[in-house]
């Protein structure tokens, strides 16, 4: 399953593993967070389960290894190699960080460590799957943010990169502190709160505005949310003011939120509908919404959908699959690379956080404060089940709640400080001396 | 399949059509492109096989089923609509413009005509899947474009929202123009070539770079393809250089990819390899190729990922799902909304594409040049096979090629013509004055 779900280049440097004879090395390999994107103090860490999953089912199919096989890229690969595809199992280690944690720039997100075509291989995948919802769910915080205890319903998988993005989108989405997802598919698979009722042309496949309202009414009553602008929102909102309850509340998909939403309110609460409550969705982000409350609009819940779908303002997260270190024979060899502006950090680490910033350290080193990277799967087994969403969301919500006001607030501010222990700068600076064949910088 | 994989309120709208008794009225929804994104000309229609394949094999499970029945939102429907959704299977009719073939604002994409509730339901996935593949290969062409002929290899996978969505913005990038791709599976999948041979950790997997160098060179032969800048570029390409052939070439990855591309160029030759190839990669857009090519960089071809897979300037589409028209017993009703700003055009459509403009009619009537909508599926069934990914591409490459330089370029500027035939625009006044209670507007 899934093996062909990567880069081509994965498979050719396995095949080239093995020709040279380097399938019983164990590499170590580190998923790290080059910089932080743009607008983002932190990135909350997501989409574990689906690398977890992938990594505990990763195989070829016979007719994939075939595929391979026609290819030119593989002309001189033994048919060893091929058989090695074909009983292909991960049988490596993996450490993490647990999904909803906050992470800086420069920090590893997981670790794999495992026989160098296992560990080789997943790249690709990983940086995908685990980029995404991370990018999701951090987009997510910042909008649940800036709507102040409102509501915030996901409802970005129309805009997806492609529909399975929307339902693990939503699942990110929920985690980073959205309230619920318009995708059913997200509240089937996941347990997720589903809500929507109603669209446009609901209200347009009736003759008559009065007639869709009356009839919403009588399929969902106390969960209906009618919408009000196909046509006209004041009169629209009348006509639901004078069908009265049963009703969840109105929605409202464009123009002057700050208008119309006051407008309605009046409307509504002159008919005794205190209760009701007013949603507005269409092209709203975090600002807009901030914008709208700070001048007092009469808001109960936003939806939001491409911005947070596709996380609009940044849309990538500059994620690297490094390898850090070799192990042959018991004997290690420390890594890196050096190439301009993207140089990487040899050997395996751990982050350590306390309550004034992060080291970054050796793996074993003994330091203050919370060891984010957590073993999750050991000689090719899961160590114990992963924490539930709720409580992946739970610790999101924990732990931005403890960051400062300044890295929870919409601008950029001063960096949380990510330090590296002074084992850990010793390592770099043999290395890049060993590497590199000059003396260490001073 | 994939029955839930929609918002909600696709599903309540439906158990609430049902329950109105609309459930045989026929309603016409239109996928229409309201704006161009950012920074295009034009789009590429892209997608169109995933939303067949979807609309062909739309169903539910009996569990999908169960769980919707436990949703507050359904507490009120009846048994029946369950029963109609254990039956479900579109029976209605797509009409859609051929993958690979340039849209422009204001145009419909794709129609669909059936019984309400079967073409209510689709909206999410078609708005997510065409959407998507659209949009990648719409920025595909560009990048395509500023390349001038040489070859462009789209290596974003990793940067996609979803491994999956590797996959198809791959088979987007190709029908755009790009010559090969990164994704094994899409290499399998879609028949698309495929390439890459090695990333920095095969270098640093060996402790002296000499020897990685050498052994790629014998697992690959005229296949491989060194990559440089995991230490020192120049140094890097002097080792390839005494290695000799055979060899594809070099790619270079970070750095000033003008200084190092000329530098390296004049290391290869003077060791006697002309017909080595540079590959650069990292970072790439259309304009950083475009500066690169104008400034006599000497480079072969581009790897570009996180820009084309995510298309990163434009990461949604601002697609819209609306009704144009009902039916009820051979009666038709026009329909569209008047939301601020977001207003729609009644009545089913078709786009004739002549040499100097487009003209938006009213399905039915007859007009001069390429009628763009085509029957794709009628009554359920599939009308013949979709062209090949490769008719695709060619349709692509061909109609780019037709469109006048100005629209080709990278900048924006004046649009494409796109108007709308009187009998359309006579339609338009007459909706909106039944449904606005309105003189027509003059």
């Amino acid at each position: 399953m899934n093996g062909l779900l990567t880069d081509l280049y994965e498979l050719t440097m396995a095949a080239g593993y093995f020709q040279a004879g380097k399938a019983a090395e164990v590499a170590t390999f580190e998923f790290a967070i080059r910089r932080l994107p743009p607008n983002r103090n932190y990135v909350l860490a997501a989409g574990l389960p689906e690398a977890v999953d992938y990594l505990l089912n990763l195989s070829f199919t016979a007719e994939e290894i075939d595929y391979l096989r026609g290819l030119a890229q593989f002309a001189r690969a033994p048919r060893e190699f091929f058989d090695y595809l074909r009983d292909f199992r991960f049988t490596g280690d993996l450490f993490a960080v647990p999904e909803g944690t906050p992470l800086f720039a420069g920090e590893p997100l997981l670790t794999v460590r495992a026989p160098i075509i296992e560990a080789q291989l997943p790249e690709t995948y990983l940086l995908s799957a685990v980029s995404f919802q991370t990018l999701v769910a951090s987009k997510a915080a910042r909008v649940v943010a800036a709507a102040e205890g409102r509501s915030v319903i996901e409802f970005g998988t129309r805009r997806a990169h492609t529909p399975e993005a929307g339902v693990l989108g939503a699942r990110a989405a929920y985690l980073g502190g959205c309230a619920a997802t318009s995708n059913a598919l997200a509240g089937f698979r996941f347990s997720i709160p589903v809500a929507g009722t109603a669209g446009h042309s609901w209200v347009m496949s009736f003759a008559c505005e009065d007639g869709a309202f009356r009839k919403l009414q009588s399929a969902l009553g106390e969960n209906a949310v009618q919408l009000l602008d196909t046509y006209d929102v004041a009169q629209a909102a009348r006509r639901v003011a004078a069908l009265g309850r049963p009703l969840w509340g109105v929605r409202i998909d464009s123009g002057d939120f700050l208008e119309c939403s006051r407008q309605v309110r009046a409307i509504l609460d002159e008919a005794g509908l205190q209760e009701a409550r007013i949603m507005v969705s269409g092209d709203l982000d975090e600002y807009r919404i901030r914008e709208l409350l700070a001048a007092g609009a009469p808001i109960d819940a936003f939806g939001v959908g491409t911005q947070i779908s596709v996380s609009a303002d940044a849309p990538s997260l500059s994620g690297v699959y490094k390898m850090v270190e070799m192990e042959i024979g018991g004997i290690k060899r420390y890594t890196a690379k050096y190439s301009d502006d993207k140089s990487t950090i040899p050997g395996a680490k751990q982050i350590f956080r306390d309550v004034a910033r992060d080291v970054v350290a050796r793996s074993g080193e003994c330091g203050r404060g919370e060891a984010l990277l957590r073993p999750v799967i050991l000689g090719g087994r899961l160590v114990e089940p992963l924490p539930a969403l709720e409580q992946a969301r739970e610790r999101a919500r924990e732990s931005v709640a403890r960051l400062s006001p300044a890295l929870r607030q919409l601008e950029t501010t001063d960096p949380w400080p990510v330090i590296y222990s002074r084992e850990l700068r010793a390592l770099m600076e043999q290395t890049r001396a060993n590497l590199m064949g000059t003396a260490p910088a001073s």
